[in-house]
């Protein structure tokens, strides 16, 4: 007898549903979960090695519950006074998302976001039993501060998340919007810059903003300027009454000892890690240039990736590189696909597959 | 000005909390949080190490969502005939535990267990939303078929965890309790059995109980026999339709790849990690024969520790073995202290401190 999710007494709100996650398939080129395609350099992963040997030698006790060495590299990384008091982390920034707001959200609450934007945000507000409302953005994804401002005191929401620059759209988010965000509202407001880094160097970081705003937490990821996305690790940076209250919520010992270890190591290698965000910028930059010769509607994109538009049949075309050996990213805009930007042979083979394909509608 | 965190919109029922976590002190001798006292052998170390080092090669890149290689060496390591698709796992068995208490527990539901058990339950149960019911047990912790079914049919639960053997009693339970709670209720029933590898050789495992059985799990954790606290790898065995549920309920890519690749060569080792256990258990049974001898009153164990009462003073008792460089857990039981099982040489320092501090009352 066979037995299927119906047979079992799933919670109600369940059912039905599939679980979570881009298509994966192992082509040649994938470009699709907007990874940095660079490899950790062998300097790097040789020193993270020597890190975790260490680490293993008491991998039978529990780890760091507080996770301080880590915590005190994140603070140095990010500058701007922090200390290992205002950092937090967990295995992705995921599960740092999720800890806010099993904190600050939960049954009975609000968890708002200007759509389209990360589609796990709503995911992860359902899963604590909060209620996900999506606010709206001008045509070309950009947002001003009265318009935004309007419908944080239209909707007055427990939880604000703004993703900056957003994802899927990689749209910039002006520090002044995300200032009038925070003074029009009375719930938390989480600054999610998974993808600052590849962001210009004179942009300015919400972490500019957190001295004297309590209930703001600006959230960040390895995943993508540190080429770490295996390693799962993000962080956030808060005022420490922030993080008490994370730790209410996280699993005790939730983050190994090897991540840690691995993590630590990675940043007392900051820099040698992030010389690949200038190439990836560059081969963004020029995936937009040639995407617009092609007749492709890109937007302006302070991150790793490239959404475009002019996509006459978005399925088609995702088939067709499909075909051609390219993984990208059908994010359920009409008429539009996304793009990571890879190393210069992979958005070469990426370019020439879809130039094959033809020009845009 | 200095925010506290009455001053951040925290949930209501979090407000008053204090984080969960058992004292730690860097103590020369720590036996107080049930962790494999001794280090991964040497051999195993390396093998960990080789694989890790591939592992990093592609750390760029989200690790497989599905830990397929994890789930299959887990299924081997199981035996039962079980296969990848009867396995789940996540980073340690509390964060394995919630993911089902996420699926089938939560808001308007009940978990019930039979105190004193293991103290996350109540708290994983809470941290979902669902309520937490404490049954009760014999004054000796045991538990009988009759009284075990009475105490389901009148409570009705929608989650049963059955902690087997028992923490922090170290209380075996019979194969027998299981089978008949089972039949007796009508929802999840979670078989606990972190400690497992420390019963008699002979003892039956839940994991016999499974076929046609679809609403159990059997949990496991490679913390204590694996002496693999510090990777945070739990797992469990159930049907492959449960399985789908927590697909549902898990972060995208909730494994990390490091975690991945460690747990795969531990297992691999697992006659070499699991030589250790005979050890352990001779220490255990040598921790119970002298505190008979001091004249206190060890409960029966098939785990790697030992709840002991006739304390006169539990508190002064702990304080005068940490005071002795002695690390145990007052686990809040009134004339109980709970000690694990060290090293030969960790356990005769234990014996010799709590002599010194004299018998019992």
């Amino acid at each position: 007898m066979t037995v299927s999710l119906d047979d079992l007494p799933l919670r109600d709100d369940l059912r039905g549903l599939r679980p979570y996650g881009a298509p994966q398939a192992p082509l040649p080129v994938a470009l699709n979960v907007n990874e940095n395609t660079h490899p950790v350099p062998e300097k790097v992963a040789g020193d993270i090695l020597d890190d975790i040997a260490v680490a293993l030698r008491e991998v039978n006790r529990y780890p760091d519950r507080e996770f301080t060495a880590l915590r005190e590299a994140f603070a140095v990384y990010l500058g701007h006074d922090l200390d290992a008091s205002n950092i937090w982390a967990g295995n992705g920034s995921n599960e740092v998302l999720q800890h806010i707001l099993q904190a600050f959200a939960g049954p009975g609450r609000t968890v708002f976001g200007f759509a389209p934007t990360y589609s796990m945000y709503p995911l992860l507000a359902q899963g604590t039993g909060a209620t996900w409302i999506a606010g709206t953005r001008d045509p070309d994804y950009d947002l001003t501060v009265d318009e935004a401002v309007a419908q944080i005191r239209r909707h007055d929401p427990d939880v604000i998340l703004l993703c900056a620059p957003n994802n899927p759209t990689g749209t910039p988010l002006g520090i002044d919007v995300i200032e009038a965000v925070y003074e029009a509202s009375r719930g938390i407001v989480i600054v999610d810059e998974a993808y600052q880094e590849f962001a210009p160097k004179d942009s300015v970081s919400a972490l500019t903003l957190l001295e004297g705003r309590p209930r703001l937490a600006v959230s960040r990821t390895m995943s993508k300027a540190f080429a770490f996305a295996g390693a799962r690790v993000g962080y956030l940076a808060a005022d420490p009454a922030f993080i008490d209250a994370l730790r209410l919520v996280r699993l005790p010992y939730h983050l190994s000892a090897l991540t840690q270890a691995a993590a630590v190591a990675a940043l007392r290698n900051a820099p040698i890690m992030l010389a690949m965000v200038d190439e990836i910028v560059a081969q963004r930059d020029r995936i937009s240039a040639t995407l617009e010769a092609l007749g492709y509607t890109p937007h302006p994109s302070w991150s790793n990736f490239v959404l475009f538009g002019g996509v006459a049949d978005p399925a088609a075309t995702w088939q067709a590189l499909f075909d051609r050996g390219v993984l990208i990213r059908d994010v359920g805009i009409p008429h539009h696909l996304r793009v990571t930007a890879g190393t210069e042979a992979e958005t070469t083979a990426f370019l020439d597959a879809l130039a094959s394909v033809g020009s845009a509608s």
